[in-house]
């Protein structure tokens, strides 16, 4: 039996969780996509940084930006492994991302399906496409395996 | 009759706000204040860095925290001239901001008191005190001149 294989940005996007991970950062990685092609990258750099906001799709995002030199991603999608938070998701709108696609949810810290639901709010200005639970299992056990070692 | 003056540290965050509508930005500012010493400023730059996470907030406290030389801004507070959107909300619990000063109410874009109610989300993990309206009148007003110049 063959596991389907998941798709290479998602493949990326673990790869980038497993490096936070082994700086000792909360294992989320994060692609910008844009026509098929990487424009932005990032994973979890907060302590390291000393930078609250310097989440895998934050720094994903301003890559991107930075890349096509414009503050809106329009036609751009995000891979990114765990469900995005509230700040992450608030900037997913500013940036117009077009679809979302991430792997593990967060119940506790999420904010798509998850508490705050950013992009259900009346008011949300922008509505990615949202997909859930590619790469699941990876991302998962990536997280699981790190705040094991840390108990 | 002479009105009430303003605290200096909303005077400076609006003063930041009026750098930003002099830049073609919408006009928010911010101020970090630990002690009663500014460890951190910022004010609305999207269009001109390209960085649609460029928030007067995020650029605040990520200013702070380098200063600080920590990812937790413990025992800072922020103030900014307009309610933080979802995105600016989630990064001052990231960073453990105790206390949020803001003037204008922002009904459309706001995730304090209005739409995604980031703090009062049942799983958010650290809740700042919130004082709302300081400088309301003149934070609102520079808004209203912003935009009715660029209609």
């Amino acid at each position: 039996m063959t596991r389907w294989p998941l798709p290479p940005h998602m493949k990326r996007a673990l790869a980038l969780a497993t490096e936070a991970a082994e700086a000792g950062e909360v294992p989320v990685g994060a692609v910008i996509v844009k026509q098929g092609r990487i424009v932005g990258e990032g994973r979890n750099a907060p302590r390291e940084s000393h930078d609250p906001t310097a989440h895998a799709e934050i720094a994903a995002i301003r890559a991107a930006a930075g890349v096509l030199g414009s503050e809106r991603l329009t036609g751009c999608e995000l891979f990114v492994t765990l469900e995005p938070c509230a700040m992450c998701a608030g900037a997913i709108v500013h940036a117009r991302i077009a679809r979302v696609t991430y792997g593990a949810p967060d119940p506790k810290g999420g904010a798509v399906a998850h508490g705050a639901r950013v992009f259900d709010q009346p008011g949300c200005l922008h509505r990615p496409e949202v997909i859930a639970g590619l790469g699941e299992r990876e991302a998962a056990e990536l997280l699981r395996v790190f705040f094991q070692e840390r108990r």
